[in-house]
């Protein structure tokens, strides 16, 4: 990048043209994880979840889950939906699970690798409702979820599209999934997921993304293009759709994030340990199910244990039981070596300092917790009931400055610098010297939303806080947004395929 | 506590009454450092570091420490203010420091333990300015000086004092100290921390110190009782005041923080690794020296180092190069068995989501670098330049949440709680179950500024956002300030001294 160029695009930043951001790449981490407990203590709450696993048990609530249980040799009770599992059948199952994978993208080059020290953030998924700072909050529609689909795309730190970045509430809900899905394929080239929602849903998700990636049953099936969540009922229960949507994407060798949701005090108990017990118990029987539809799915271990605030039953994110327990949850998948999910959670209502402080604390805690997918990465609010532009914007910057955190020193006597600090000498000044004229373009991380400049200049140019920084940077990138090309047999296909199954009616018992 | 009292102060936070907050506790990390070079790069570094000393020099600008380094066995310069070292003289000076050591106040429940993986946060010290939402930003002055240091003593996640709060403008130089330590020694009973600018204002902090703790010489000089930062001149300079400072300290046996300011590209080299090298350069001659004037003087290694905003000049602070150059110098510091400090930074000219997020770059990076004391831990905003009442909230927060964040889990049969997953079992909840009953008034973090009201609930109540949160908590600390006791005999000799070295004029030369 010239001298001239960087210049002139940290100058349109600030006035109108380039966002400038980091490039697109797999993040790396080069730490080791963080533990927040000793290995002893880890078994004492691995043993745990397996007494949970043998004497309590879990509901599967779809009878076809139970029978396949059955045939692999589960504990199901004749007159209910409780499975047993002891813990000889939950190691065997488990081990069959990859600990590490590949998922693919439409485009080759947004392909990505989950597990070993990768770090994947995802756009924030699910909300119901979306707000910006123009225009407050609404309920979710189709148009704030294309234009939150767009920067995602935009934003290379964003490596993933997890879900519905805000629920099209506006579209029917028989066929909501194929426009929106459609919709997703054409305004991203990077990865998908798709709803276990019941099987004919998850069956459209999986057959759109086998077609926008234009290849056949076979390779489909040996390259994992799709992701889902499946999230247990908790506690201790998986329900008919969910057990649909997982038995569809593990058949077909597609990426289930079994994610149990733990809230201590409310789902799971009121000690931070014994929520990840449960949390644990509750991914194990998941992960060990979808290795008996069938071995070797790639899975992913997600943890979601937080507290909630017992004066209201809120849900509170971003806390330091949060994080703790994230730490903890990357050690329990590692314990049976698959890949682990964690969040950028808060429950702020605003994206405000306490949305930054609950974010940083929940980002912070899944880097060293080894998340190989952060979850709700760009955009998440108001606990996920609300997806948000500025605090997507604040997120990218969160995200690519831990990117380049994450970035290793290079050590070498260039960097080093010896002759240049001899130069210089004592009293000195490293502006003009010219081991900085040669380094100084490239030399630091540039800020997407920072504004560094004294109080005097900022103050003189409206004092424009980072809240409003951010809105102002998603105007730009949606301004400057191009959609990614797609082959137009591929469009076209997919475009008769929703309108076939439109014409079907969508799901029948939507 | 009380459920009832509980529930009481958490709704007076909210209305008008007690602010809830952590206790007084010293914070142990217990996690390992994480380290951002390999012990190979880290030798790279050190041994740069030592040439950079034998072949350059450091620059004594006070004829009294030439003399002393040139009796130690230094290489100092005929003609001119240039020092060598070899590196078995820096190797024996600095091994002769101490790797801990304990510091007192006043009051000894507030003493301190630095070293080994004590965390202490301080207040913000220096600022030439101090703001707050009601009134702006204004020129330092007492009053907010002295609210400033009531709101460190109110907090207890506030460790200790490093300096004015805000510089007390209003008041004249010459005699200023004395009016401003008198008045921290009245409204805080926390550590202490003088200013080394020259001889005679060391002294007189010194003496004053002695007093406020009613201790003879010898326990004085026993029991290290005040700190004072020492910045190097970057590059490779210490300038006179500094130098007659750290020289009244060490030779009491006072704490001196030796703390190079090498922003990389201005007073260091524009590579991170090549400013770390000069920062470790004259952190190891400034602790050498240190120890020359007394052998076993308790030092602490500053790191400081930065990077310049290549646009404008400006220094940027909280960046991944700043978290980055952090962990470095931890493993520099530890690398001599010195203890750490680092710094809560930010450049952002409000106390907003920029603040919050490179502060927590910084807190989160200065506590996996296992520093001991992070500096400008409350209240730090424009890159050192004002003191912010409201950030001064927001970070106590951000440092209670660490505070909880490194409070190691309990893992114990009650903690596990699989008796309590059996009795609600699946599909139940534990709101209700006893052993959520026994345990949920005091089973999480409480915050003190996080509004975790749902979005209805906190629009319906005004919408009041983290900064504005902050604002009010502020005044009603102010309201609740109480002054910690202080022995009549001591405050009146205080004041007497005060008296005798105003009606003698302060400092000669100011």
């Amino acid at each position: 990048m010239s001298k001239g160029r960087r210049h002139g695009e940290r100058r349109a930043r600030r006035g109108g043209g380039a966002v400038e951001q980091i490039s697109w790449r797999q993040v790396a981490n080069p730490f080791p994880p963080l533990e927040a407990v000793s290995a002893d203590e880890l078994e004492a709450i691995h043993r745990a979840s397996l007494r949970v696993l043998e004497e309590i048990g879990v509901d599967f609530l779809l009878p076809e889950a139970r029978d396949m249980l059955e045939r692999a040799g589960a504990d199901v009770a004749a007159d209910g939906p409780r499975v047993r599992f002891d813990r000889a059948f939950i190691r065997e199952a488990v081990a069959r699970a990859p600990s590490t994978f590949a998922v693919h993208a439409r485009n080759p080059a947004r392909d990505l690798v989950f597990g070993g020290n990768a770090v994947n953030f995802a756009v924030v998924a699910s909300a119901p409702n979306v707000s910006d700072l123009d225009r407050g909050r609404r309920p979710g529609n189709f148009e704030d979820y294309c234009n939150l689909v767009r920067l995602g795309q935009a934003l290379n730190i964003a490596h993933l599209n997890a879900g519905y970045p805000v629920e099209p509430t506006d579209l029917p809900p028989p066929t909501r999934h194929l426009d929106a899905f459609l919709a997703q394929i054409r305004l991203s080239d990077k990865v998908y997921s798709g709803y276990a929602l019941g099987r004919e849903r998850m069956v459209d998700f999986i057959e759109m993304a086998r077609m926008a990636r234009g290849v056949d049953e076979a390779r489909f099936e040996r390259e994992p293009s799709l992701c889902t969540v499946v999230n247990a009922n908790s506690p201790l229960q998986y329900d008919r759709p969910m057990l649909e949507g997982l038995i569809e994407m593990a058949r077909r060798n597609q990426v289930v994030v079994i994610t149990p949701f733990t809230l201590a005090g409310a789902m799971a108990p009121v000690t931070v340990v014994g929520a990840l017990v449960q949390q644990n118990a509750e991914a194990l029987a998941g992960i060990a199910f979808a290795q008996v539809v069938r071995p070797g799915a790639p899975v992913m271990y997600g943890g979601f244990t937080s507290n909630v605030d017992m004066r209201t039953g809120s849900p509170a994110f971003g806390t330091p039981e949060y994080a703790k327990a994230t730490l903890v949850g990357g050690q329990l998948a590692r314990r049976v070596g698959v890949p682990f999910r964690a969040s950028n959670a808060t429950s702020a209502n605003a994206p405000d300092g306490q949305a930054v402080y609950e974010s940083e604390m929940s980002v912070w805690a899944s880097v060293m917790a080894h998340a190989s997918l952060v979850k709700h990465g760009l955009g998440w609010l108001q606990g996920g009931l609300c997806a948000s532009y500025e605090k997507l914007v604040l997120d990218a910057e969160m995200l690519q400055a831990m990117a380049e955190f994450l970035t290793p020193l290079t050590v070498d006597d260039d960097a080093l610098a010896v002759e240049a600090i001899a130069e210089v000498g004592p009293g000195g000044h490293f502006f003009s010297s010219s081991h900085t004229l040669a380094r100084y373009e490239r030399a630091f991380y540039a800020p997407l939303v920072s504004d560094w400049r004294n109080f005097e200049t900022w103050s003189a140019d409206g004092a424009v806080g980072a809240t409003q920084w951010a809105n102002r940077i998603w105007k730009r990138l949606l301004a400057e947004y191009e959609a990614p090309p797609l082959d137009p047999a591929i469009d076209e296909a997919l475009a008769d395929f929703v309108a076939r199954r439109k014409a079907e009616g969508g799901i029948a018992a939507a």
